[in-house]
């Protein structure tokens, strides 16, 4: 049975986050202010829960996560099962094993719930009275909608507007787990204007939604805690959760990964599975692969410049170094939402500066047809992100059967597909609603 | 830990069904030819798989799960968590415990996979090409298509056009499982041609995509094994995987259920999750509640007859008696498709006939309200059918604060609502797509 699905006992559920900080090769880049002298060090400080903020300067290797978090993990299904590809694998006619992490079966769709779950409850510590973030797409506001209901917080979420308009999903399920919704840029807040004066018929961005969510933060100050999905080195420490909990499994059946993969965006849940494996990487860095599998159409890790540069759109977030294609790389609009920002994670960015992350650059149709096989085969519809890591996965798979090799590839299956089946017909069919 | 959440280990995967044919208190009325003199009964015989007709019949207590089903069960994600509504007893203030089965994980959204999987099974066993079937809003047409898919096995599917045109998203999601989906009434069928013929605008419903498959099936003998969603003995039968590992997974935390609610269509996750505790019912019948939630649009246990009647619109399959709303019964356009059936299943109709099953009939507004309430507290979003065995639950709950009785509930979450949020929209905001 353990070769079909390993689930860990929840009495297993891990009970501190990885810091990788301290056994980083290099010191991680620390953030600047832009050269205008504005001061957005100081002020994303002030509008962020205390515990984050020193979550992403820890010198700490492990964080004891608290019980009432460790309690929220239960009730939205943590510990996850690790499952075996067993009907690919046999379509691919590889020895290989893949294994995916099942991050899709959290209530949100997706992993985004690991952090924003553990960023409710510290805002919640520290007397705020609501959530506030950006959204692309949606999965990541909705889940912070979810989190701050479930500590008793509201949440207020800037959506980018083209998603806004053309995707009422994700917002109606946000609305009904209490948040509020608006559409990005907004006549709320001063930047959101100057976008709109700029562009009347501005579509927005996640860029524009960081700008008008910090600002509103900033203007009321201990009320607002804004949260962020992706990026921080305290959002991939919550996210270690998904790594820490594939490890054990691993070891529950005997077996030593040799190859892990997960798509990069924010990078995430690339940092979430593959950071708690940084000592067997550093013990043997031939023996163990980190490979993460991006876009073509926005090619950060593979095509980028490692340099500083600002996250949103008005210059209110600090510089950070990272790989980039340059803030004024407008990404394409592909059905791949979650892939699309121009910056990335420094942590991500330095493991890929180091050697310790590979990376390769995938068409959305070839990670579509994956993700329609992975189906096919496995009867579950991963989220178009995910078919980026699996379509990496199958290509490893059949570079081992090349070379007759018997590999443990392991990748996360970071969510699912529901909300993402017009971009499946659109790309596939070539008939799809835009809806 | 156990408090939150009981998972059953792998190796605890029940590996036999509960047959309760052999337990009823009465036995079960036979299915009969109409008065026109169709041989139904034979028909329906020659184009299903031979074990789900003997199932049908069979007098054996416990059918042995075959090998290659176990092995799918773990894929789908069996044995799924019972889990405990802690925010929700807490918002309540009541002193029941609240548990839910989660059906809800399994990688369609709802607990229709478990009877699919089984059948695509047997008819992969005795050679046939393809599945063949109806649906409503498109649950049963997914898992169809998927079970199908993991056998090598074709599906066909009659959608009722109205759903097909409006709800988009099955059917795609159908087409990238590799299955073959149709409006019906189509052209494709005599059938078909005459409801089209009656009336050129024929929204279609779940009898007319009955006809249409069984006349195709009929007209490909040993092609097409029609397999159906709900009803009948053996689709229950294959349900009770969900009851048999409730029962094990109360027994970890010690605990004896007081009542078991469910929603009730056409009625397979009700008799899935009951059944296996008829022998406790029997012991002690004011021990036990069963509760069966219906909507109060289609009241058939509350308002019903109990007599013989057609399932499907042309009249090709047998007459079975349950409670009916009579054949001429037009089930309004709610956004709760599964609830839709002016009739019963036979063995449910028996189980209320006989004073064993209670019923309670809920309106579409007061299901959606105690959805979205179990959302704000759990963080999980149920199906519209999941809604009305919800309001059940928290009704019973309330029950138990004003008697001070410390109750156990359990009710089955028997799928998701992520292909549901315009319903939720438009009953809760007025102001829904119509997607």
């Amino acid at each position: 049975m353990q070769e079909i699905r390993i689930d860990l006992p929840i009495e297993e559920l891990p009970t501190k986050w990885y810091n990788a900080l301290p056994d980083l090769p290099a010191i991680l880049p620390e953030p600047k202010d832009p050269a205008d002298g504005t001061p957005t060090i100081e002020n994303n400080r002030r509008i962020r829960p205390v515990a984050l903020n020193e979550q992403d300067n820890s010198a700490k290797r492990w964080e004891t996560i608290p019980g009432e978090v460790l309690e929220a993990y239960l009730r939205i299904g943590r510990p996850t099962p690790l499952q075996r590809a067993v009907s690919l694998e046999r379509h691919l006619g590889t020895p290989a094993k893949i294994f995916f992490k099942r991050e899709d079966v959290l209530p949100t769709g997706s992993f985004k719930l690991n952090s924003a779950i553990a960023q409710a409850y510290y805002a919640k510590q520290d007397g705020f009275e609501a959530l506030i973030s950006e959204t692309g797409a949606g999965q990541w506001g909705t889940a912070v909608c979810i989190a701050a209901q479930s500590y008793g917080l509201g949440a207020k979420i800037f959506m980018a507007r083209v998603s806004y308009e053309q995707k009422p999903y994700r917002r109606y399920f946000m609305k009904l787990c209490g948040g509020e919704v608006h559409p990005s840029p907004s006549n709320l807040t001063q930047s959101g204007k100057s976008f709109l004066l700029s562009d009347p018929q501005h579509p927005g961005s996640i860029g524009t939604g960081i700008s008008e969510a910090i600002e509103t933060a900033l203007a009321h100050q201990g009320k607002y805690a804004y949260v962020s999905g992706s990026n921080l080195p305290h959002v991939l420490m919550h996210q270690t959760i998904i790594g820490l909990e594939t490890k054990k499994q691993l070891a529950m059946a005997g077996l030593k990964p040799d190859t892990l993969i997960s798509c990069v965006g924010g990078g995430s849940n690339c940092g979430g599975l593959m950071l708690p494996f940084l000592p067997e990487k550093f013990k043997d860095p031939d023996s163990l692969q980190f490979l993460a599998a991006e876009s073509d159409s926005v090619p950060r890790l593979t095509k980028g410049v490692y340099e500083y540069g600002a996250g949103d759109a008005s210059g209110l977030t600090p510089l950070t170094k990272s790989y980039t294609l340059g803030q004024g790389f407008v990404p394409p609009r592909i059905h791949v939402g979650g892939l699309r920002q121009h910056n990335g994670s420094p942590l991500v960015g330095l493991l890929r500066k180091e050697g310790l992350l590979d990376a390769t650059a995938l068409s959305q149709e070839e990670a579509f047809q994956a993700g329609r096989l992975f189906s096919l085969c496995e009867g579950i519809l991963p989220a178009p992100e995910s078919c980026h890591a699996i379509k990496a996965a199958i290509d490893s798979a059949l570079e081992a059967k090349e070379e007759g090799e018997d590999r443990v590839i392991v990748f996360c299956l970071s969510g699912n597909g529901f909300f993402d089946l017009a971009g499946y017909e659109a790309i596939l069919f070539k008939e799809g609603h835009q809806c």
